[in-house]
């Protein structure tokens, strides 16, 4: 047994000596180094293939360039239509904004959306309709929801979705009606312009990759619709060998973005020599020092 | 100021006396008392559409009737396709079955899934994949998400599904594909039977309906992409005028899972004359006692 | 293995068949219904001695009838001093209101303390003084906390502490001091009133039921001191045979408030044979659940 | 309004970096920036007298060096029996063990008390049994807790009670009894051994330094009975002038651990203009970080 050993701070200290550090301690301190070690050995395993999937606003909270930067060893990503929806609102010059848990009418009357202490303007939605209305005809040659994101990140180069273009990488987001691109689309469609994305079509190459795969690693912020469609193409697969998932839920109410990764054994989802890590802990938090180990060590 | 009265427990106490009681005290049994009084004046409010969307695994849960019977005052239902594809397993003969959280590794030996402390045979699948290899015909006439659920709906004649058909309500799942019941579709799709379901198809009617509604009242029952897709339908109509959630995340994530109902004010999403209220409570304990107090009243 | 059954929802349906009814269902439902019949067979073992901990403010949220009454079966009741100032409080004719989550600054203007969606007056505390200054010759004769808090209950007749001396039962509160209560002591100290409680003199008390009863029942209700203080009385005695814990905090940080019980069997604290279940829920929802079940059943 | 940068990682990048990229983002690694930046504004302004209470298994959870730390700055200190007793533990040559969430029955057998994923050794007692046996002359001279507790680390000379005796800090524990360092006291007292110790007599210290100070600064990690007695002792004060909570507890149980700062506004506990967050995260993740970045702007 290893002995526990207490966290010291020190004068000049780098984010990769604190996770250092936690590895020594216990609780949630312990977790976030064990994640970041299973996360470099996930990296570094050339046998694996890297699912991440991404919900909660981690692009209002401050986590696009982190997200981009993991999309370099990503092989498929799957999220959120409203973390891609603010995902093009930055892309296309906008800002999300700092704010605070205030009077929510009085941000109505502002024009301003809040989601917890961030803050948006509404004026983004025009700038959102322009974008859908001058490239419509590129969209209507894209037939299931992959190539119509490439789509979005071929037009406009930055971002996650101009990354996941640039570097051909999947990414899958099967509720992408639920969200601002999707009122777009549907702007688009009730003014009679046609376009015909199959909602099923991308299950295909998701399992493709899980099931051809010599390894498999998942990493999962925050539940919801990817984890879900990330763990139902490794359902019947060897499962995953590798992962990491990082939750503010508790599993408490039987959901899945509460459930621990273990419950996935069960399923077959994850494998049951799979060496893996739940944190429970606000991803804002969690990511950076994950992040900042990683950015040492590899 | 009216002074809390302090809950009685009596001999033959009903179900509606407690949640009366709870009205007269605090906490969570006051929002339970609350959220009992604004659904029963959302239910007697002809003007009002009512949006359910309900998440977490609440068939395996044992909450399917209760939605059930609330199908038959709500006017657009949005559910995840894990509650879909539980309640067309049950709609099979095949049961969910009480478990505990024990050891995945032996259940996943045995060919149990486990959902918390509820646990499903794997031998559901060979069923699942027979109701849809006979029935494709049927399934490849349909064009959008909620012509495919009705078709299962009116084939299967029972649960949540067969009383949306009869009933002829509007049940959406942006998130189709992420679910066993996209498992099987995607099963006849790679061997080469066509179907072409639009992923965007059934924005018109949900945001048809709420921006048409007189009034609008909604229910969430676990946040995620049910929330989602009935706030942005809602969100450039008038706001909803009632709301209920219940949920067991909470708001420090940023998440729209644990999100407030205030929040939604700003959006548009809620109208700022709106009566609502949030439950922190997991549903399988709330739910019953809200319809329990409904049944008495209305 | 047992089926789940959909809850149903009958017209003058009793709160124990509801409860009932969870039985037959998953996730907290069915935790209602375990630890209601658990309950049942913790009262019914005559061999049995009852632990109550109490902790967050149930006096204020509505729930003083439900524990008097159940001190009616209780051995040892323990609980914060803040209960217990609450319930004194109202014993001396003041009220708790219902009061919601708004401007403090107003409130704080306006004399009204706030305790989630609970008011309170500041006016209760000249009562409180007066009740402290009227009867301190008497409360001088005490030794120990139980002997006060006991000394309390004689004089005012009602109430919990009313309820604890009328039936002799041993009620402890270690961290008296962190209370109004306290308060009210410390003001006549600092006025040169002599009083000598000793801070360890009720140990002996508690350590000698757990030791000697044949068999042992513990009710957590939301962790903290009351639970702690059961639990270190039990380490060293065969453990709890029975347990209940109903709690809205989690285990990721590491604080007893949120451990589960099983983490006691590792201490002793919980027997390892022990029946026992953690109910994730508002006790002020899963509190008069479980007794209307038991109301019913004994 | 500012927009929100999101965070980047870069090589070698220091924590006070980090923490400071943290506060252009949003959720709660906005939070971790707001309450470092408090943080220093409080440990700057020399008419504040800073109260920090501590609750939860910090020093087994690898906090002890940072608590210790902490202690250079802080006015009055409050925790639990449970840290003081861990902390007694280490201070006489034992260790806390990296463990994790197993089988609690074998756990006891090999006599391994579990606290979440920290195990301790049942081969600490004798030797705690032992200290106390051997210094018992000494703490009989004791009148209050804060004597008591002083003593300790008089005798010990190290860890958190050696730096609070050394440095003159009061350390107070108003619930000593429930916790390992009680046991001890109460082995010697049903052995016949005297102590006195006053249960109230702290109270008039605390509150003289709440009401005399100047300023007031509040820091909690963890609720409980640290938060409530340091609360209590600032209601009748002007109220804290800087505030920082770091909890995993939320607010809907009603409970003081999860209840928000400004609740305190309406007690008075807190100042209408004081400055303060909670963060809603594992203290053992949150405090080195905001520590982090204090070492470096201090």
């Amino acid at each position: 047994m290893n002995p526990i050993k207490h966290i010291k701070i020190k004068k000049g200290m780098m984010v990769s000596e604190l996770v250092e550090n936690m590895g020594d301690a216990g609780f949630g301190a312990k977790k976030i180094n064990q994640a970041a070690n299973i996360l470099i050995d996930m990296y570094k395993d050339k046998d694996c293939k890297i699912f991440l999937g991404v919900a909660g606003a981690m692009v209002p909270g401050g986590m696009r360039e982190l997200i981009v930067d993991m999309l370099d060893r990503v092989d498929v990503f799957v999220t959120t239509g409203a973390n891609l929806t603010h995902d093009l609102i930055e892309s296309l010059g906008h800002s999300h904004y700092q704010g605070s848990e205030t009077d929510d009418i009085e941000l109505n009357k502002k024009g301003i959306d809040r989601i917890y202490n961030v803050f948006m303007k509404n004026e983004v939605y025009p700038d959102l309709e322009d974008f859908f209305e001058k490239n419509w005809k590129h969209f209507q040659e894209c037939k299931n929801i992959k190539e119509f994101l490439w789509k979005i990140g071929e037009i406009i180069g930055k971002g996650l979705l101009g990354k996941c273009y640039k570097k051909k990488i999947p990414v899958f987001c099967p509720a992408i009606a639920d969200s601002g691109i999707g009122l777009m689309v549907w702007g688009r469609k009730v003014a009679g312009k046609n376009i015909h994305i199959d909602a099923f079509e991308d299950m295909k190459e998701i399992i493709d990759i899980a099931w051809t795969a010599k390894k498999r690693g998942v990493i999962y912020i925050g539940g919801g619709t990817p984890k879900n469609f990330i763990q139902q193409s490794l359902q019947f697969s060897k499962g995953a060998d590798y992962g990491i998932q990082i939750t503010t839920d508790n599993p408490s109410g039987g959901g899945s973005s509460g459930a621990p990764l273990k419950e996935g054994i069960s399923w077959g989802k994850m494998n049951k020599e799979a060496r893996f890590v739940d944190v429970n802990c606000d991803a804002t938090i969690a990511l950076p020092l994950i992040l900042g180990y990683l950015k040492e060590k590899i």
